[in-house]
């Protein structure tokens, strides 16, 4: 397999990128080949002196896009980046799947724009992986798609539905759709919809309603809802996990700070065991081709670990199960790009 | 000032609402009188033998809405419930507020059915008070209102302002519009439209597009978002700060056993510091009356918190101050409902 990795997309490029890259070279099978992408020169004089003898390759991308510039106006701009050339490599078959800790927004519109959509699949979005205490949640869309319909919804199902059995591992997950209420009769007029074409498909596990707290509480392997929604509940949990662990430290440090020392492993042993950098990025599932999105600020670690993801992604043909899959789906869904 | 009281809504109900109530009457002015709404011989049955020298008044209303009940349903058939009976008294002047731990769906329903919408509010929302590590941030709407329109935002903004400078004392508070990234080209177009009229209003101190994350943060004061995404937030902090604590528990529990009795104090400090039960429930801001909206699971002190931030809901005149801001505002509003 032709892994390409975008080597200047992240809070720690190029720096970490390289590092887990190099990583996952000593690892990976002899068929498998890496593919980085950046201004040569930079990412030259980050590899080590034997990289003729590994599998990895260098693509000149000079153009850098920035984490917080405007997806479309960047794109337009520097075609010469390197999330822009990769997809157009990945679109003509050169490479067989991507990977970028870049600017969201920019990979988005980049790799639908290039790989275009599989059939059957109005609209791609993004799944991440939430480690919770009741295991781990695929939630779908965390992003792609702010304008979201009945249809993306129950083919967000699916497709989390597929990657959840074959990349995490959860033999028939449940799902949740997210609601304001665990009643059917919850929610406004787009999950009232999504909801019946859920319950229409016996296929889905389909467990109903769920609420915001339902994510963290075992209540469902796999949670759809609208891009805009999901958005805040990602960046939600990371701004309350984040807080809280300042808040039992600032009260510990001020009040017994000999426990405080007692207390940072346990914390360490909470956040390895529930660390998001494990499921090493987020697929953008129903493109036509195999994108994972990683974190802003993905470490060395989530990069080697994206690079397996990618792999398993690959080798269990989820591509191919999500359009045999919506081919025989009776919930109508019309090819391509929905107006 | 006559407050109303649901006796038979939330998960503790009758008890801790009868309890609660009690414990403000020891505290309030002479000319303050407590109404307890609900079946009157269990209302009887739970008050002290003195009941007759307290500002307490009973209101019998026999039918009971359970908490998991459809709101319109149950409005329709159970007419003399105590949400419904509280709501009709209020809407006639009898009562000068209204407090219920109850349905929250029907208690919206009623309220808004009842009561009316203050001149210029086209929709009321819920604001819910956030006790975060940044200080207390008021979050509207939290579910009242989920087909939102830009329009509604601003007003949110407008009334959830006025709240927060009146009755939780944060001068000139910052206003946040609850988006999928910081800048202001994202978001949808609801988002996008009501970015446009907040800030053509140079009276709310706003500061831009906020993310999930900044909540948390200290971002601003007032946090306006739709009602579907203001409930998942407010559903999933509630979860995951519990999921939270329960991980480290059982961390401690099986690594640490020592520990875990040390640590227990801390977390127990942490909880009352971030209490939401100060704050004693939630206004629905923009109907015409006072209604304070509390969790289900209110305890003692959250009903006696709630009658007392009633009580500074109706002394800064709040409603007033609300109604006088929309009519000078420049934003075009149309009174009453909007279809």
């Amino acid at each position: 397999m032709r892994i390409g990795i975008d080597a200047m997309g992240g809070d720690y490029a190029p720096d970490e990128i390289i590092a887990g890259a190099i990583d996952a070279a000593a690892e990976i099978q002899d068929d498998d080949k890496l593919v980085l992408f950046g201004p040569r020169e930079v990412i030259e004089s980050k590899m080590p002196p034997d990289i003729a003898k590994m599998p990895v390759r260098i693509v000149d991308a000079p153009d850098i896009i920035a984490m917080d510039e405007s997806p479309i106006d960047s794109l337009r701009k520097k075609r010469k980046s390197s999330i822009a050339v990769m997809a157009k490599m990945a679109a003509k078959g050169e490479i067989d799947g991507v990977i970028s800790a870049g600017n969201t927004g920019a990979c988005v519109a980049a790799f639908q724009m290039r790989m275009r959509n599989l059939p059957g699949v109005n609209r791609p979005g993004i799944a991440v992986v939430f480690p919770t205490f009741g295991g781990p949640v695929t939630v779908c869309d965390v992003g792609a798609n702010i304008a979201c319909k009945p249809v993306n919804l129950y083919q967000y199902a699916a497709m989390a539905s597929t990657y959840c059995s074959k990349v995490i591992g959860i033999d028939n997950p449940t799902v949740g759709l997210m609601s304001i209420g665990s009643e059917d009769a919850k929610g406004n007029e787009v999950v009232k919809k999504a909801q019946e074409l859920l319950k229409s498909d016996p296929k889905i596990n389909f467990v109903g309603n769920i609420e915001g707290r339902d994510i963290f509480n075992g209540a469902c392997n796999v949670a759809v809802c609208e891009g805009f929604v999901g958005n805040v509940v990602l960046k939600l949990t990371e701004g309350l996990v984040d807080g809280l662990f300042k808040a039992i430290k600032q009260e510990l440090m001020q009040e017994q700070p000999e426990l405080a020392m007692k207390f940072k492993p346990v914390i360490q042993r909470i956040y390895s065991k529930y660390d998001y950098n494990e499921y090493g990025g987020a697929p953008l599932l129903g493109v036509n081709g195999l994108a994972l999105i990683c974190h802003g600020s993905s470490s060395r670690l989530t990069i080697r670990n994206a690079i397996f993801t990618v792999k398993k992604f690959y080798s269990e043909n989820i591509n191919d199960k999500i359009t045999d899959y919506l081919s025989e789906t009776s919930v109508r869904t019309t090819d391509g790009q929905e107006s």
